[in-house]
């Protein structure tokens, strides 16, 4: 029960020969990731993968978010408590519930993922159940004990040519500093993601802004804060970061004066601030981001509308990030309006746009993206990174805002395993697209061909400065 | 012209062929209807239907809101008027005006289930015209007349396992009370739907209450007519119920404490409440529904999102239900919070949650069922029982939130010869869907076969707790 | 390389062949374009076209976003700059501007209507590219000099029946009255679009105005006001205009008290007008503008939902219409209530919807129009003008409203050479959407030929009365 070829491929099978074909050009490339949450320790240290378990569940809030929806406690799956009471702590024991609710997965891309991962890098064609998960588990884990399977190993297995990770503000990239003189050919990037220091509404934002400000030396004024952080791009620079990310609860935008900004900033560095401050102060930043991507040519990406933490049980028992994010309705039109007045039509900039709003697909992105020339639009993101999402993402942009405004394919995740599916169910959904295109006659097969392959490759290093 | 035994499968042979072998394995379970609008008196008193017309077009909304729109009156059509004057009352003349419009249905389901219950129940298998209408009246006439097509043996041949009504708050359930002592082997219960007195907006409601509280004994508190629940809700479930059902505007919930909540409660009594204090107290209500569901285990069930009696003039002339209830946004991440907050992680809870606005599908309903153990998703609802609104309903909520935690079919009719195609449109949509899903190897047969099996007949079982 | 047969149809080959059979029983049939933004002086003087550039490239909005959205200046396609400052003067470099980034349109309507325009009229089969640009500029000029290729000409090879322009309601319409007296068999018609004296926010509002209604020679009141739509609505009417429409940013509309209309008239006169005062008026003109349908019989077509100018730089540059409008999320159900309570259900009028904003497309259009007498559907407007908008506006909407409260087609364009193959683009997608119906036996073959006759042809002369 190897994986099947023609997986994603269209069912009629003249397109699905199309698809084959065009697949076919594009399987073997390079895999570039600008976006995503792999730990820089990993390459750094390239020390062995704990456990299956560890692996492929517990890091995984698609695994656990599901298993949780039916009962099963984060408990259980040993996820770590806030307040340090007992959790499971056999791994076995954890992926034993895993296999117990495997079923859950059917139809999902997690169960895509997983399955290609564990016939790509541990040869294992079976499907996960309570019958095998012992036999698996110790398949498995004998595996990761071997030198091939240490991060190094994968990344060059992988074909990667280059991966972003996520880091904070305040993080001192030591890992990456460290690899840049191991001397090791592998290419991991830091990304610039200032959230800790430009959203009042996280917990210990007025401490995070004031060792920021510190760190570089500066006063604690808004002029002062702004340079910290252009220094701490330029910091995040030298160690080869072309990007900056920022996750925003909407994509609100402002262009207030100096006096105003600056009055704003005491105001949400005092105590807790107003809700409508809070706002106001990240739609600010978001527009001195631009204007320092201008200067420093760090491509920005915006991923608004996300509910954070909705379970406020779950947020007090295990902390953010436990599968309780949840989308909303985000209004880019609107919000963005005045940062693009100042910066939509300055080539020199480019802002990558994501969205948790398909309704935002055709009614906004596209007609913004088709139109200005310092937007781009991003990869479906988190939910959507399916391969009904995908193809929702191209039939609902493609038209207005072509293929170029796109930026090929992030993969968002912190599972390293699953990395090469992810880019290959990217792969095979854009070229099913494009041979429903070809066979519909309203594209030429050798367009196709050539879009696939910046689809897959071009366009993610042009738009990323890779 | 019977209905084609590849009807709504895939087009794609070998897709097609997959649809074959799953739609056949569970074209033959029973029909469990948890959620519906027959009414209990025709199992109870088991009579003839009267005529075609008010079969199949009369009680209707669905044929004469297509209708009115091309222009066809109300009146005409033998719906009664509010004041008594005049409507037409000749049931052939009534019939032979959907005949002569019968094309306006074309790619509709209502076209659909229509000549399935023609074939199927009456073995007619022309498409209805002026030219052959009252042919096909006369031949339904006689039909009904007859032993075979009353409404007990019609459930027996239907294969009906289980069906609920709705039903008031202040109800007497006497006909539920006289099936329960018949002796008939049917199995039709009541739906606690308390609307009448949960929603101040509807006429009567201070009435309704008063009745409501006096009928439980209860004082006119709010702790009073909370009691009066309690009471009225295992009045039902001692005939049956296992579910509640709540038709709100929205899907706000709040949660009060008890002092604002009776202030509140003695507000929304006296005259005419505020827009916004009846909102508040159809929150309040549904949070307490959800409490009193954790102890007497009641499936809950919300219907928000419509916008009802949209146009003043036929309200005004024939009351609600005719057609004129319009769908609006509804916003289920923000409005569900204050009840998610209390419940949302209690698995003795099941809400069930149904939307007519299809955005919600991928942005939020999905991604709130796929974590919060107490909710689950409803089928498509209403405009949207549809070959492609559950073709759209399974791609935008699977991925996310998989099959299991989706509850199977509804078929929310009043329209009783119509339940045996809608429950077979149902099982041939999913199997489509699944046959798909196959056919792109991104689901193995086996494991399609146990989903198909689920979504007939397991999942509703179970989520209804049947 | 001329457009193939099978374009747009389905790619399985038993849907495939109907749809060549549907598409072939009206292919041929003459083209109804309602609603359009030819120019009537093309008809009526039937001049030359200047170049290619003049025609394909520079008044085009579709094209030059896309250009733009891609670094492409506006000057250097030769579109004029307010100031009068130096902008591109030679078509050919224009042109080949155009060439050097036709890549970027693959996959766009854009890309298929210009080829298929290029290969029909032109008799060119070749993919535009910097290697041929040069040779075909010189063929299209070549052609565009000779008779066969002036607008009259090209009227009847296109076999246009009737088409409308939009036309402003201070336009002395002397071309088209030109036309009535030139004898010329073909039959253009104007259509009132009085946005100019209805929207307050518009440049120029206050003057419009007053030059509008002394042209009528009334009083400048609101009554007066009234008057001279009412006569400037006669005067459209008597030089053959079926239609009048409304592009508004929202679809709200008012019913208010005569005293409050003068008041408010006076408020949005003096001065500029505060937002809620435009946004008002502009609401209680649309119910005004029903009112004078019922009498007059003029079909009423409402645009909403376009954020114009959204980019104050090419605005303050260019004006209007570069390509920076967006749409924006719009509500039918609560915005149109106060029309629809005075004139929803009277069937002399007809109110014709369009929308940018997908997601009212099942959730609010549909259900509205499957309601009320007084509505219909418009085709997919704008963005969605395009074969996935138009599937998904039949998927969204026929299950819900059926076909018969759907217009057929408006081709919405000044590019007069693309109007054949917007239209066929239209009957294509139409009949491959009926042959997938047919195919999955949802709906029988010969009633299929019907609806694609219908959606070809027959509607649209229904809906607009011509």
């Amino acid at each position: 029960m190897a994986p099947h070829p023609d997986r994603l491929f269209p069912i009629e099978p003249e397109a699905r020969a199309i698809a084959r074909r065009l697949h076919a050009a594009v399987a073997g490339l390079p895999i570039v990731s600008p976006h995503g949450h792999t730990d820089p320790a990993w390459y750094a240290l390239n020390e062995p993968f704990p456990d299956p378990a560890a692996l492929f569940v517990t890091p995984d809030h698609y695994v656990f978010r599901m298993l949780y929806s039916h009962g099963v406690q984060l408990e259980e799956l040993g996820i770590p408590r806030l307040d340090g009471s007992a959790v499971e702590t056999d791994p076995r024991a954890v992926w034993r519930r895993f296999a117990g609710h495997f079923h859950l997965f059917r139809g999902t891309p997690t169960r895509y993922w997983f399955e290609q991962a564990l016939h790509d890098v541990f040869g294992i064609g079976e499907r996960l159940g309570p019958g095998n998960a012992d036999r698996l588990y110790d398949a498995i884990a004998e595996k990761l004990a071997g030198p091939d399977f240490r991060p190094r190993a994968l990344y060059q297995r992988f074909n990667i040519e280059v991966i972003a990770t996520t880091d904070g503000p305040l993080d001192d990239l030591a890992h990456h500093a460290g690899l840049r003189r191991s001397g090791w050919s592998g290419r991991v990037l830091p990304t610039y993601r200032p959230d800790a220091v430009v959203n009042p509404e996280r917990a210990g934002f007025a401490d995070n802004v004031a060792r920021f400000v510190a760190l570089a030396g500066e006063a604690m004024t808004f002029a002062g804060y702004l340079a910290a952080h252009r220094a701490r791009r330029a910091f995040f620079g030298s160690l080869g970061a072309t990007a900056t990310d920022h996750g925003h609860p909407t994509a609100r935008t402002a262009n207030l004066d100096p006096v105003e900004a600056e009055t704003l900033f005491r105001r949400v560095l005092s105590g807790s601030p107003a809700p409508e401050d809070a706002e106001l102060f990240r739609a600010q930043m978001l527009t001195e981001m631009a204007r320092m991507s201008i200067d420093d040519k760090l491509v920005m990406q915006l991923h608004p509308g996300s509910y954070r933490n909705h379970n406020p049980l779950l947020f007090e028992r295990f902390g953010a990030d436990m599968g309780a994010d949840i989308p909303t309705a985000t209004n880019y039109v609107r919000d963005l309006k005045p940062l693009l007045d100042l910066f939509g039509n300055d080539k020199r900039l480019t802002l990558i746009l994501f969205t948790l709003d398909e309704t935002a697909y055709g009614r906004e992105l596209a007609p913004l993206a088709g139109h200005y020339p310092a937007l781009r639009l991003g990869p479906p993101w988190w939910f959507f990174d399916s391969p009904d999402g995908m193809r929702r993402f191209r039939e609902l942009t493609t038209e207005t805002a072509g293929f170029a405004n796109t930026v090929g394919f992030n993969d968002d995740t912190r599972a390293y395993l699953s990395i090469p599916a992810r880019h290959d169910m990217a792969r095979r959904v854009d070229c099913s697209h494009l041979a429903r295109l070809v066979a519909e006659h309203r594209l030429d097969e050798d367009e196709a061909h050539e879009i696939a392959h910046d689809l897959a490759y071009g366009l993610v290093k042009r738009a990323y400065r890779l």
